[in-house]
């Protein structure tokens, strides 16, 4: 198996990347692919000698910015390290591409180089979100604002075998984020959403309300891209506050330092558990391939759980089993 | 000034309503009254002798259920505490009216006896959200869960009045809740507020993402009602998920409760600041007279700061500011 990591992409590029490569490299039973600017990539990298034979550079000389437009340009830009990297996977030379650059480029890249798997109206991200009982997806997660009940149905059912394939979960219980449970609840999106998700072959469990994702009631939470985006940053903005309230609290007179001393590890542990740079990538599903969005403010550890979260689809065969399924629906629509 | 309080709605109820609105009628310059059914209303309050002078009893012998579907039935039941005081309110003997029963009905009820203000297309609620800057709203908090462009430039309009007028805030900042803070990011619906919301005679500030609801950007979030429900239960959830992993940190082990009791205030101070039942409650904008919701699951406290958020809204003449607005809206579209 062979992933690339867009060497050059994120806020802290290309140190956390090429980092978080070597990291997997030393870690994963796969190939890992640094593409980017090869002078740039070895200040991070020790000697050759000492690096794991699993680690390879490929060179691609320009970058495309964080801030730069993505729908203008991005396919010209035939010598961008995140070019580059897409169309390995498009020309079958790896199965999945991680990047925590330009997220719009990558879209467009994904969509247009690797092309969408037949029977997908919208491909969809799959965004990692925590619950009690485990890991879990919300989808969309930011890549469609405006959807039709149809798409959701689709990401409802992508969710499902992603969860299944690459998340290791039976059944996978599929929620619809609403307003209410009952199904007459929510708005039209939702309530045309609600009755073609019943009739995928998933195990739909019914509208959920947001304490639903996190108290477990779904594995999987289905969203238009707006909705799934906004629930995803409200949840990252307040754990962000409130853990900066802790700290504070913390920080306040010796009888907060003393009681953070005692703490210690398990507020380190709480911390990392709600820190949305480690919950590892996003895929984006429904394309004919694997691409994942890693955070742009990524550290060494945030890419390095993308590069997991990647060889688990790849592993899973979760492209295969999309195909599939997307085949099954394209059959019964005829 | 006149605030009726329907004594029966609520998880609660009648024990939180009461002691809610005895707190206040000790401490506020205003007539609290108190609808339901007496014997369950004396109950929960002292000997007459002993009660605050400026707290009544009006009789009201039927519940409407917090279960009930509000859309029938709920304007038949004219015994009915919440038709009772809701229509306290429509007479002009009282200015204000708190309920933490029924939503629907709530919302039925002061539609269509309170009437809608002259130039609103849609009431919205305006639901307190905290932030680093001190108290914000975001409307609409969940009344009308399809909306248009025009809507949610009302109520950006309506939000701003409410901030200046109740909150005390000046020139208050209006922010569009988006997923991207270029006027171009959003779904199709945000797109079309924004450019409506800048011909608003109100102080826009353009798209915010979720962060910018706690870092306080705006002071008021437009969004529509699907979206605002979906960030005020995320935070909300957030908060008690994140709270209640801290609680298990300082219940574990000797080290943990020692911390517990080092911070004893400070950590109750911030599990206040994050639990949403101590906000005050949510007053619905564009209705000619004062209606706030409070949460169904309020206590007592929830109780009386939903009577303040009344009080302060009424004072504020709040009803007036936005019956001027509206005519000069009206005003420029002929």
């Amino acid at each position: 198996m062979v992933i690339v990591v867009d060497a050059m992409g994120g806020d802290f590029a290309p140190q956390a990347a090429v980092r978080g490569a070597l990291a997997s490299a030393e870690r994963l039973p796969a190939q890992i692919v640094l593409v980017g600017r090869p002078q740039e990539i070895e200040k991070h990298l020790p000697a050759s000698a000492q690096r794991p034979a699993n680690l390879q550079i490929v060179a691609a000389n320009d970058v495309i910015q964080m801030e730069a437009d993505p729908t203008r340009g991005a396919l010209r830009r035939q010598d961008a390290s995140l070019f580059v990297a897409v169309d390995m996977v498009r020309r079958q030379e790896a199965q999945a591409i991680v990047s925590a650059g330009n997220s719009g480029a990558l879209l467009t890249l994904a969509h247009t180089q690797l092309g969408v798997i037949e029977g997908v109206r919208r491909p969809g991200i799959a965004a990692p979100m925590i619950s009690q009982r485990g890991p879990g997806v919300i989808i969309d997660g930011g890549a469609n604002a405006d959807c039709q009940p149809i798409h959701l149905a689709q990401f409802g059912l992508m969710g499902s075998i992603y969860a299944e394939y690459a998340l290791d979960i039976e059944e996978p219980r599929v929620g619809l984020l609403s307003i209410g449970s009952e199904p007459s609840k929510g708005n039209s999106l939702t309530r045309g959403a609600f009755d073609m998700l019943t009739e995928m072959p998933i195990n739909f469990v019914g509208n959920i309300e947001a304490d639903g994702i996190f108290n477990g009631q779904a594995d999987v939470t289905v969203a238009d891209g707006f909705v799934g985006n906004v629930a995803l940053k409200t949840a990252e903005a307040m754990a962000h506050f409130l853990m900066g309230d802790l700290h504070n609290c913390l920080c306040d007179g010796l009888s907060g330092k003393v009681a953070a001393l005692l703490l210690g590890n398990k507020l380190g542990s709480l911390r990392q558990r709600y820190d949305y740079a480690n919950y590892g990538g996003a895929p984006l599903l429904g394309v004919q391939g694997i691409a994942v969005f890693s955070h742009g403010r990524s550290d060494e550890r945030a890419i390095a759980s993308a590069i997991c979260v990647a060889h688990r689809a790849a592993e899973g065969g979760v492209v295969e089993h999309l195909r599939q399924a997307c085949r099954q629906l394209v059959v019964e629509a005829n």
